[in-house]
């Protein structure tokens, strides 16, 4: 990181909050990439304290200075009546991790951790229309990830959840707001799946195996997982041993950093 | 300045509050400051518009890492029945521009913008004990340096201003926060005055004079003047022409900026 964030009475504040907030890395990142566009801004963490949520947010979005919230575990959902506009994929979702000022004073939010992947596999030239997904996951990153991936036009997303009755809810949410597409409730990977995806928690402990018996995949299969770790997971290293492309933790989060810089900033860098 | 201020989601934050806040050096000052201490802390610029005051300062000291926060014009009176507790001269004065979170949650809050000036006059070696002050100008500048000085151990101050109501007001809060001090309303410069601080407007502007006509100095007077400006104010130029030392608005300023870091900081740096 060579761009050097300098900080003035005149810079512009974005935060993100969550709770707790130590360990996020969107400070650096942001914070680096707005100094290496030309933008006087920073990103700080901002430890809302789970209890103040309700009194410190509305604060939050009347400092003059602040122009973009995003937001992390646990207000993910709770942040959805702050916005004054909400984007198609956080109403679907019931959730968002962004807020930007517009032009009138209002707060436009929306849900970007799908995006981030679908994002971060465009990035690796894989194309995802047309696809058969097979969904592993329907907790708040297997929501984002479905909606995004059936706004990027997959033919059908095939949900597999130990919680059947998310799983069910997702697959009816899906329905309701993608008539064109396919999305059930299944208990295996169907046969003809070609995209596979882990939205599950599995493979987050370092012992962690697949979350299910993948068997061996065709090679034009496109394997994701949402974990992000030093070692390659099980299912990316499932995935190599296939001889199957892959998008990981890491490229799911460097494609949401373009795709939430371009929501924070639509009207592109501002000089300094 | 050569350190680079680094944010993470472990960063704690300092803020200071005003309306407007573009115009403000402490962000720059303070993070710079910080980061050379090996303190992993940013001071941020917070825009807190005049109306929304009593809604966001509340919010801002219930952030987990905010630890401390600097209030610059016109919150110095406002922010006072937000501290848990005071030290003297905000007491005195009925104004503070320092909040500090204490280890147990409780915010300390004080007025240095006198202290500033008195550290500043001590860095460039001067003594203040014992010295006859006349001081122009007897608003938030004047009363918090009046207070300071009162503290310094000054055998005297007389006060001169065009509002004569303000300069006696002040002179009884002395009277009574420092018995053993003599505080007068003056209308012109004793002759015996050997501290002579102009902490009126004047010099402000450009074109601005002297606050009043001062005479040839003796060269033994020290002379102070709170307006920070790129040239000279005719203040200092008159100082010098009578052999005069002086302490100008950036001699206070970097006083201000060290006394505030003591306090901010009074467990001295913690290692990033």
């Amino acid at each position: 990181m060579t761009a050097v964030p300098k900080i003035s009475g005149a810079t512009r504040l974005y935060a993100i909050v969550g709770d707790p907030i130590a360990q996020v890395r969107s400070p650096e990142v942001f914070t680096a990439r707005f100094a290496a566009m030309g933008v006087d801004a920073v990103l700080i963490p901002v430890h809302v304290p789970d209890a103040r949520f309700d009194a410190i947010v509305p604060a939050l979005l009347d400092i003059g200075n602040l122009d973009g919230v995003l937001v992390t575990v646990p207000f993910k959902a709770r942040m959805l009546r702050f916005a004054t506009h909400l984007g198609e994929t956080a109403r679907c979702i019931g959730a968002l991790n962004a807020l930007r000022r517009d032009a009138d004073g209002a707060w436009t939010g929306d849900m970007f951790d799908g995006a981030g992947f679908v994002r971060g596999a465009q990035a690796k030239g894989e194309r995802l229309a047309g696809r058969r997904v097979a969904l592993f996951g329907a907790g708040g990153a297997g929501s984002a990830i479905a909606c995004a991936l059936a706004e990027a036009g997959v033919a059908s997303v095939a949900i597999l959840d130990p919680e059947t009755g998310r799983a069910g809810a997702l697959a009816d949410t899906l329905r309701a707001a993608f008539p064109g597409g396919r999305f059930d409730v299944a208990g295996s990977v169907p046969a003809d799946a070609n995209l596979v995806v882990n939205a599950s928690p599995v493979g987050m402990a370092p012992g962690d195996g697949l979350p299910a018996d993948l068997g061996t995949l065709a090679p034009g299969t496109l394997v994701g997982d949402v974990v992000v770790s030093e070692a390659p997971t099980a299912m990316i290293r499932h995935a190599t041993a296939c001889g199957c492309r892959w998008v990981n933790g890491r490229d799911m989060h460097a494609g949401q950093v373009d795709v939430l810089l371009n929501f924070l900033l639509p009207h592109g860098p501002r000089p300094r």
